[in-house]
């Protein structure tokens, strides 16, 4: 059994995700988003900082995915993209964690099973995956994603035992009214 | 009397410069560089975290300075120089200092008195500034002229206290047999 944590990092909205992967099942622990919308750059990163920090800190997770990104986006959102990667990062790597980078397309298709799946796409396989009744918000959604990514890439997770325990799913069956 | 640090971020080599500020002197006190060349990005980040975070609870600098980065470069490179400015940033903002940011023009005007100076001149002006007999590296060069353009732009040292302890020195004159 293990803890793993995924950060979709922002320099506005920060999402964490954690799961817990027993043997071949996977299990919602927390999301949310850390917001940082309103403050200057140094300030938008103490708290991108201190929020993984305590998340980290709070739920001790073992393992951590961050989606890792290529882009051909302007300059000036890279760097702050960049800013808020870098400050997320060193709250996982200063608490000894290990980060596992998976690009968009890896996720989607780990998580999927498509990797040009858009975002709804994305949201909605986190919701059955993890047995969710609530739509998590987007960004949150995605880090939970890059979690169960990291959960399926890391083996104990066979793509062949999440299929038998998905069913039908990843094509849109209903799981019924399974919630946590 | 103050200790200031300026800190240039990059993601192979993040150079750092601590000075003392008394009254309208200022004094070298250490400089150098964090190398980051030949590792993952996680990890390229974490050294530069930890090495922040080392050399600010070594000297307990008070205030820091950082160039704020405004360049037309490509997307990949400014991603990379982001996550290490945001490593950076976060070792400084989670010890609690307030990072103050200036641009590359602001730094060149304050310390070699012109806006659009090259490397060199940056490197010769920093020298005299600080009463140096060794010319450091680039990017320690670069950290340390951000900290005295910091010390410049807090107050307790004018530019006219500046000049007249210059005297014509940012002209080219030679400062003569004064060593550290």
């Amino acid at each position: 059994m293990s803890l793993i944590i995924g950060i979709d990092p922002g320099s506005r909205l920060t999402g964490y995700g954690i799961i817990e992967k027993d043997g071949s099942k996977l299990r919602f622990v927390d999301a949310g988003t850390i917001r940082t919308e309103t403050t200057e750059m140094p300030e938008r990163l103490k708290r991108i900082f201190a929020g993984v920090d305590r998340i980290v800190k709070f739920h001790g997770p073992t393992e951590a995915a961050v989606e890792q990104v290529f882009m051909a986006q302007n300059p000036d959102s890279a760097l702050k993209l960049g800013q808020a990667r870098g400050a997320a990062i060193a709250a996982l790597v200063n608490l000894d964690l290990q980060v596992a980078e998976y690009t968009a397309r890896q996720i989607k298709q780990s998580v999927v099973g498509y990797g040009a799946a858009d975002k709804e796409q994305v949201q909605m396989m986190v919701m059955r995956l993890l047995d969710l009744s609530i739509k998590p918000q987007a960004d949150a959604a995605d880090a939970l994603a890059a979690a169960i990514c990291h959960a399926h890439a890391s083996g104990s997770i066979t793509k062949l035992a999440l299929l038998n325990a998905l069913g039908g799913m990843a094509r849109g069956r209903s799981r019924g009214s399974r919630r946590r």
